[in-house]
């Protein structure tokens, strides 16, 4: 296992991990939504032979997946480990996929725009994950041209990712904030700066475990560096935040908040029928165990791994084939019963 | 360990205990709420003499108890021990109590009759219990002359216990009878044929961890054999009814069921406060669970051990003082995952 989230990063006891995605088109064809499928090939085989061609510095470690191919239940395993967008698993049109060894990289072709490069990295590493971003834009570059316009930047299908086309974002783990309720100040301060502040399973999806995705709205206007500063300076005040409260319930009642922990721990430990809302809450409170030290014997990669493991396409990727919710809340339960002992 | 709660007795999937007591008074001395400090002394004189005395056949295994001398903590876990009851525990006069060293037998003095003999089993021991408890109120009438009517049999302080003066009961876990509701029928039925079903510490207790104790509520006109056969009989047609819902529960959804166990042991092995309310209705589930085989890395004999041990009382003689209720509930779960580890 070395895929990027069974490492441990930085700031790992609030930050889940770091995603940078950019967005390009090729110049002089028509974005995904209005082009002929004859482009939707041209593109896919473009892209490809810029990753695995002869010159490509890049292909090595990487592996096309046609989405059209997939299975629904392997379509949606892709979207659960993040490595393409339900919008590009329900494509209907040609599509695709390339994607690293380890998992952090991902380029999917023909989602919204023609290509969207995305990196992954455990816990807070923007400017590393940026790095790697650009690296592959730019051996990306060299054989394809991109649309691109003195004034506005990279032109993109959505004007919301005009400009840089970057869109980077932090996972954090913020059971304290939301505990106390703090995390509504902050949502609003973050409003107020054009952070844009999500759920797990981004737009439109509430703050399940308490994990929040933190973003930038803004891609016009500023550099990828400024962008990228932006977030880390939001990032790291919530992590300070978090931190303090954490403390501050630890130090007020040490029984009730180990006692909270342990529970949560003895119940996926032990029960047989898990709900996914139960197990991400349960699994939040564990995580908040071992990020403080309360719990020793279970790491964070662990829990990153279980995170995973769980959710229901891969559920049912891990018995090879549908399972109702009934059986996936069983099965759900085993698994985790299994990585837990 | 040889106490007779840390052995396991026959139906012991569903009776946890069972209590013969009989009642006895001296001739010619007033009943104990009408007596002088002089006669209580007498008799508690003359009981040690009975027991201890040179010719007695059953002293080397007892000792004495001078209720008087314990602090308030000592004779509350007499009382958790169904060793003394609570009336023996609040005396204010000359009043003790001679327990045998497996605590199976216990001669109350001065309670609300002179004389109260019980002895405990583990299990549905009836007709063992009662042979028991009658060899020892042979011994001591062999040099103590009980109050003794022709037509009313013994004497006794309360009427309810006139005539042969034996309470038996017997201490049942029905968990699947109270799930269902099916135990308001049982509870209807036994009330018709004068038998008394009440909670966990006897009258006016509610049913904790799923423990109702089966008694006879008639001493006159029937004999000792007759007051044990119908115990039993009606105890074990319980026993037979608790044990088919079980089953029927378990075959409808052994999921749910196993669920429902597990999560109860998670939570027992893991939280760090437990209140006395919680604790009982966990172990009921895993007793329930071991009963069944579902568990079977914990027996039955550590569960009454921790039933025993995470008493209000217990508890506090563990630490050797007083706790608050908070306390306790941090001390009641430390209890009980040491002792389940």
């Amino acid at each position: 296992m070395n895929e990027w989230y069974m490492q441990e990063g930085p700031e790992s006891d609030v930050v889940m991990s770091t995603r940078v995605r950019i967005a390009r088109n090729f110049n002089g064809i028509p974005f995904p939504s209005k082009m002929k499928k004859e482009d939707g090939q041209l593109i896919i085989k473009r892209v490809k032979e810029a990753v695995f061609g002869r010159s490509s510095a890049i292909g090595e470690n990487f592996k096309f997946i046609n989405i059209q191919e997939l299975s629904p239940i392997k379509r949606q395993v892709l979207v659960e480990k993040h490595l393409i967008s339900p919008n590009l698993a329900e494509s209907r049109i040609e599509s695709g996929a390339i994607i690293s060894g380890e998992e952090n990289i991902s380029i999917m072709i023909n989602e919204e725009d023609h290509l969207r490069i995305q990196c992954l990295s455990a816990g807070l590493q923007l400017n590393d994950t940026w790095n790697l971003c650009n690296k592959i834009d730019n051996l990306l570059e060299e054989s394809i041209d991109y649309a691109f316009d003195e004034k506005f930047g990279y032109l993109t299908c959505c004007p919301t990712n005009l400009g840089t086309g970057i869109r980077t974002s932090v996972m954090l783990h913020l059971p304290a904030l939301t505990m106390t309720g703090y995390i509504k100040g902050i949502l609003e301060i973050c409003s107020k700066l054009g952070i844009a502040v999500r759920g797990l399973y981004g737009e439109n999806s509430e703050a399940a475990g308490n994990m929040y995705q933190v973003s930038n709205q803004v891609t016009l206007g500023l550099t990828e560096e400024e962008i990228i500063s932006n977030i880390n300076n939001i990032a790291k005040q919530i992590i300070d935040q978090e931190r303090t409260i954490r403390k501050q319930l630890y130090t007020q009642n040490s029984f009730r908040f180990e006692d909270r922990i342990f529970r949560s721990l003895g119940l996926l430990s032990n029960a047989r029928i898990i709900t996914s809302e139960e197990g991400l809450k349960l699994l939040s409170d564990v995580r908040l165990g071992v990020d403080m030290g309360i719990i020793t014997d279970i790491d964070i990669k662990k829990l990153n791994e279980i995170l995973l493991l769980v959710q229901p396409a891969s559920l049912q990727e891990s018995v090879g084939g549908p399972l109702n919710p009934e059986e996936r809340d069983i099965k759900r339960a085993e698994t985790i019963r299994s990585k837990l002992k």
